[in-house]
């Protein structure tokens, strides 16, 4: 083991998480009309362009700068193409799923909108087809309380409008994810991964062990975690129901994006500093809370979104007094998962830290 | 101190209270135009007939059970009565405060809305004249940030909307009490009061030892608060935002004033509770835990009521999507006071009990 280069240890990293990659876009191709299966695919795509975009950043030190920046480049211009349409599926299964229990409608066991959302991608993989109609998308399934009945006009409404409008952003999504995986420029990005796994871009400093080398650009990227987390107003997060995530629920919408940023910021940066753990981690291995926290703001990311697309719909000209309620009513219950986010990941990260 | 009878303490108890209403009610009529007085004058009177009422009640077995019961039940009407002024302008208090909160509007200090209301009540005193323009009402100053400019278009409309109803709601309150306090049922309960300044109906219990006697009654109405608050969901309250108020947010009203009653009705019952402690406490002195439980209860109630006054000025016909809007995010945002309030009691509920 101490032995063990730190251009070793990168390479298996990369050589692994290429393996990924070209995995998943074999079995993106495979799936045809298996929504479920392309759903998954694109999912092993994205995971491992991020992590290779994340190795590259954090270790650029030991690496061919220009290739680096240029990979990483590409690989966030990839994952974020894929992630649009994923995130539409999400964001309105969790605004129907909120709708429904808004209407006191018992909720479908498993239908939770923060649970991985099986079978959210539609149509059958080809450009021209696109998801089909709103009401028979698969994803359905999961929030099958969205009956008429159960639900107020209002809710009924609301939840119509918003499955037109989200529905029509994820076709769009869709087709831009299709063009980019037969554009020439995902082509090259194929092939510098395939030779990604073959052949890191390492430089001289890489030739060191890796317990001298490694853990420096680790603590450099969880450095700039730790300053963001700083920056947080974690004291009044941790006590319940502060009402903030709300505080400019009316205003506009500039306001709460503006409240939202630092801690969208330490998401980016946690994610960042988990994937650095994932190629050398001092500890032994990544602590689990940490895992946690993330998590939370990834709710707290999607619970921001989901309140922006309901207050976004109720811009929709000429809707009705009863669909603007209920959108209103949708828009704070989704900052009011926002404001639980955020002392959640409060609680989680007092943990993670304390525990060192 | 060990020869005073149950009957001394009780009579002294009601003796003094009844001393506190007339007194009430003397300020009252000689508060003419000056609202904040007027208004003082009204919580002294209501605070008086809920204490008499609620020792009635508790010390009956002590008391003359036909004379008991009769006066309770119009002390019970006036309390009730009065309530109603008071209770307009503080929800719109409360709600003004709120859009100007979830616009964004930096509030003006004191102007929590849970903070009680000086000058609430409008008008001269007499009941022709009522409540002025809505705009120049003097409890506007503690909401002093809603100015035209600082809000949005639909929390403006929403704030115009609710205050021209719940000033209408105050007008009507106001009105119905100068009617109560002019009638001859108002005169028999104040002539009844009267008596009992210098005489209590006491009965033949009331002759022994006050230590042997007046904990019986004590326990009796402390066992019912206990039963009551049994049945409350206190684990899932004590889970931060558990979403469980809003749960039904969309549905129909009564769906929401379903899962309030249990909490409506252990805030009446604490209520009595510390009433009759106020009459004879084993423990020295009433716990101030236990107020400040009933505290948040009252917070509950208010911001459960305020949440449905929303809900309702959003089923006022011909209003715009952009004011409906406003409505549904201030109702959510009040029924998110009310799963606040929830947690809160169950915080000092917990410490209370467990301190013994």
């Amino acid at each position: 083991m101490g032995t063990v280069t730190a251009g070793e240890v990168l390479s298996g990293y990369l050589h692994a998480r290429a393996g990924d990659f070209l995995r998943g876009l074999r079995l993106y191709g495979e799936s045809g009309a298996d929504t479920a299966a392309a759903d998954e695919a694109a999912r092993t795509l994205r995971g491992a362009a991020r992590r290779i975009g994340g190795a590259l950043h954090t270790y650029r030190p030991l690496l061919d700068p220009v290739a680096a920046d240029q990979l990483r480049t590409e690989l966030g211009w990839l994952s974020g193409t894929l992630a649009q349409e994923h995130a539409c599926t999400a964001r309105l299964h969790r605004l129907l799923g909120a709708l429904a229990r808004l209407s006191g409608a018992v909720p479908v066991p498993g239908s939770r909108t923060d649970s991985p959302v099986p079978g959210s991608r539609t149509g059958s993989g080809t450009a021209g087809r696109g998801p089909g109609p709103a009401a028979a998308h698969p994803g359905s399934g999961g929030v099958g309380t969205l009956t008429p009945g159960t639900l107020t006009v209002g809710a009924s409404r609301a939840g119509a409008l918003l499955e037109r409008q989200l529905t029509l952003a994820r076709t769009r999504a869709h087709s831009s994810t299709l063009q980019a995986l037969g554009s020439s420029r995902f082509h090259a990005v194929a092939d510098a991964v395939a030779v990604l796994a073959s052949e890191a871009p390492l430089t001289g400093p890489a030739d060191a062990p890796a317990g001298e080398i490694l853990p420096g650009p680790g603590a450099v990227t969880e450095a700039r975690l730790l300053d963001a987390v700083a920056v947080l107003p974690l004291g009044r997060a941790s006590r319940p129901y502060n009402a903030e995530a709300l505080v400019s629920g009316l205003a506009t919408a500039s306001d709460g994006e503006c409240q939202d940023a630092p801690w969208h910021q330490v998401r980016r940066l946690l994610r960042l500093h988990r994937y650095a753990q994932e190629v050398w981690c001092p500890e032994g291995s990544p602590d689990p809370a940490l895992y946690a926290a993330g998590q939370a703001l990834d709710r707290h990311r999607d619970a921001a979104e989901a309140a922006a697309a309901a207050a976004n719909a109720a811009r929709t000209p000429r809707i009705a007094p009863t669909t603007a309620y209920a959108l209103g009513v949708l828009h704070a219950d989704q900052r009011h998962e926002v404001e639980a986010a955020r002392f959640a990941f409060q609680q989680l990260w007092q943990k993670a830290t304390s525990a060192r």
